[in-house]
């Protein structure tokens, strides 16, 4: 059994963390910190872990994942750069749910997250963890950056098509819909049900966060510059991330879905769906699947890629797990396969 | 007062248009057809208009309707058709709710609707309902054409772009989201909220029919060629579609804010929001405004138009009274002054 | 025209008393305060407003209402009974939409609000703003404190039995159900769509403010002591209420319907389904009726009556102005025509 | 390995069992039936299922069903009956998730299921499949009739009091609120979202199938008849069943607390909250988990009880899964320990 430590165990992301592993086979939960409730049963605070986890929280200071064998960062932005290099160096395994270490260049990272890195010397050693990209690199890394939930969606789209060459990557297009839970538990105005239930809305259309990062990732793929256009949205649900993506194909004649399905035929969570298919975010809900499908509307040589994921697992907490897996060497899918809760 | 028919009143355009209809101070809802419920009062089939309809339901033909003024179809695609030569020979005006009357080309109907159109000769007359394009034809229409859901708030986010010719036109993506009483009231499964609720796909993504309707009206603004990718999504949500436009301005340096200003200056039931807002499917519920927002996201030359109406007000039975005033000769929103309910 | 006031312009109820108050034939809207955005316009904070209410913010303090001659107090508890006796003193009508003049007895509002009452004089002459009740005590009163939105759904429901003498009036229960938007527009956790929606669950069980009110409100019908045990519960959507009340009948061979028939046959805003009938909230979203059922289940001497409002109007803005409506000398109805929204 | 079969495999609770059989340590799905989909594979119905059900449908007849150790019936009511006969004749154990069973008197079922039981020999045999009460006979059945979704909630939230006699028996209510999955995979107007979504409203006030296998459970608990009102509602969610019990008790100083957590301390399912807890639908969302709290509210000698499960899993699937577990030797929770899915 391996020992694991989660901080910042009281935001959705953790406590979809907690309910993996809680499952897990080879792991026991050794630590859960919480700046408020020291010494509060968990399971107290999360009803829905009563009978399957019995830890209480810790303070969240380093000291108390000393003996883990992997951390998990599922806190603010910010908050994984300042301990990481002390676990880190008591040769503890991190893996940051957060933007810490998502971008490689720590100039971009200040720009977009209003603060300087306080650790740019770990930057090119951080292995970002997209499995179906990273997968080698993920296995001996000792520091992992997750990626974002809307950077997961949209890169696992628009991948078969950038790595093989068949679209024009100036005018790329990630119409974006999320789940509010992706928002985080934070007591705000703008993520009550009075305010979000019922309705839609587009947010930060100009400028959001994971813009530099899905440009990033796949410029990597291309090997050279991508022009995106991303524009987020807030759905009237909780959990669910669906990706419209556009693009111009180069060849307007080539039949897609073979490369689709070629491209993740090894990869255990990632579906491409029959032809014709549109892929339905409940069908991921609770699960580490990504679900995808290709279209070709008429009228025009766009091609349409619609991908879901559910933003807590596959776009956070399943993601991570599946990281860890990887770098102790584990097959993907342990304590990973729960199955998409529908209806 | 005048005497107005609803052919068709159990669905929710038809429930809608007796919303609006009970409280408009020029008009008497003197007929209300229906195949199943004749002689059974509406109130008691929908008892959100108990205290303020008093009609009951008569027959679907159009006897019942020979005394009428003003006779509104809020039926399946097709049934307008069928009836309102008759109608129109009588001397009543009508104001089609569903397709029949909104595509020019008689093939081009047949094409995406299935059959043969059964009075093609009426086509030419018939006036396409948006009256931010079409005022002064519809003033003096006999026969008016709603428009689509989708197509209203598409081509109201387009139209000062369009007209201006701001952007290149080859390839305009409409991503539009709407609610579920846009499919209407039919005992399908994929309507169910066990199937709907807390998730979100795309439909129709290769082929939906609201397709030639929009690039028929955007090409009449051009003056040529327009191609369009279009791409319905599904919301876990009741009322009101959210259209989320890109297109490439040709003039990057361009400020299009005011343009939009401009062009809507003068109509009453569009808004265009400061510029960086949001627009909030939730503020338009129940009322017949559009709300507008024009962004420049970075990294790109691709700008972004949010709009949003309710499907069922502006998309549909609102946009119908609208056209009646105007065919009457009233002001464009007497009867129509309710405003959004939020929250 | 009437001037009136709103104090606390930025809560739902707030918004809801604009939406109303701005298309009401008698009125003028001539001042709404804001703590925070004092000089902002008021359909810039509330954009479903926009093109309808042309306000801005005024400072939250006496003088700002000077002229008005009603103000309406859309505010938290406690705010009210600070600033009516000066209002009342220039001779304004005061109209309070919290709970500031709903007790009686200056103890038990102090035992239940936590603090002295600070105008105990002014409890005496304060009229309970339910007009289906105290219709000609609202008429000629300058203070109003209008009900609670679960008292007025659970006093509604109860009224005709409890006039007529027809049950058992040690063992009510009043089993309710609220819409979100009734805990008010707050930052707090448990209120996010996140923790609300797609989760149902009861709350204060054992102790709920509204407890009191009702208690007041059947024990003046009864003219004598009444055991209550009410239990409200919190549904994962905004707007509605629905209670079901329980009682046990005197006479099992009694037929309540006509019962329930004659006592509203004269009020505009109750609707007595017909037998067999269960009342759905989404009948009178947005409009202010009460609509309701009687059922009498097999197996049990108990009869379940089935009442349901939407919160925010016939439980807190619409009710408000039916009570100005009656104070004023018009019709109950004036501005409060709107239909309900369905779907 | 245990081969199970299920019968009607395209209705929610077929879906669910699929579901938690996939995961079953234990078991392998040898065959599910279907009745329009013979020779589809069922993951291509149900794309949650993709990558962990590899069967395909295959046709609803019993010689489908040979091989089977195991079968469950998720089927409408009156279909098990006709195809349990055989079944048990070929010595295979059947576990009928619909009402076919669940009433011990024919004449009973037939007065409440609208016609003749087709195979009343049985129900003697039938164990109702109710492990908190019924655990030791469950073990020893070959015919197990799982209790009903809004009677599982109900039973086992009076459970604690009628068993120690606390409770005057002649005066139960139960008001309970079920998400709407617990109608079916049905194509009805009435569970369309737009009927059901952000609105609430009771249903079969009157009489409802559920009333008399509830009644028949508490009695064979109290030993003497029991007056039960039971009334149910439908929320505007998906999954979750919320009990809210009332009841009179025989000593009102008594402390129930340690009295329910006495009775459920061997119970693994079921979850007995902390003093002063409302118990939140979400916490049990896809867990077979029964959460209940007690209250005392104020102003009463009435008792409130507060119990939720997933209606698809405790009140359905999830229990029948305990039961065959039980009747074949395993432990409770053998496939069951998934987490409820927060948020």
């Amino acid at each position: 059994m391996v020992d694991v430590g989660i901080v910042g165990g009281t935001g959705y992301t953790g406590v979809e963390l907690l309910r993996l592993l809680a499952l897990h086979p080879q792991v026991r939960i050794a630590a859960v910190t919480s700046r408020a409730d020291v010494g509060k049963p968990v399971a107290e605070a999360y009803p829905n872990l009563l009978g399957a986890v019995d830890a209480r929280f810790v303070a969240a200071e380093a000291a108390s994942l000393k003996d883990c064998d992997v951390v998990f960062f599922a806190t603010p932005n910010g908050t994984a750069m300042r301990m990481a290099p002390e676990l880190l160096g008591w040769g503890i395994r991190v893996i940051d749910l957060a933007a810490d270490f998502r971008l490689a260049d720590p100039e971009l990272w200040a720009e977009w997250y209003g603060e300087p890195h306080a650790c740019p010397e770990l930057l090119s050693e951080a292995v970002y963890g997209l499995p179906e990209v990273h997968r080698e690199a993920i296995r001996s890394a000792r520091l992992i950056a997750c990626p974002g939930c809307y950077p997961t969606a949209v890169q696992l789209g628009f991948l078969p098509l950038v790595e093989a060459g068949l679209i024009h990557l100036d005018g790329l297009i990630a119409d974006v819909k999320s789940g509010v839970s992706g928002a985080g538990r934070k007591p705000e105005l703008s993520l009550l049900m009075s305010e979000t239930g019922e309705s839609f809305k587009a947010y930060s259309a100009a400028r959001h966060r994971h813009w530099p990062e899905v440009v990033q990732g796949l410029q990597r793929l291309a090997g050279r510059p991508v022009g995106l256009t991303f524009v987020p949205h807030l759905l009237p649900m909780i959990r669910g991330i669906h990706a419209t993506l556009y693009a111009r194909v180069l060849d307007p004649s080539a039949d897609l879905q073979p490369i689709f399905e070629a491209r993740f035929a090894g990869e255990g969570f990632v579906d491409v769906l029959p032809a014709g298919s549109h892929p339905d975010t409940r069908n991921v809900r609770g699960s580490n699947r990504c679900q995808i499908a290709v279209h070709r509307p008429m009228g025009a040589d766009t091609i349409v890629v619609l991908s879901v994921i559910d933003n807590l697992v596959k776009g956070a907490a399943g993601q991570a797990v599946q990281c860890m897996n990887l770098t102790l060497g584990w097959e993907d899918d342990l304590g990973l396969r729960g199955i998409g809760l529908y209806p």
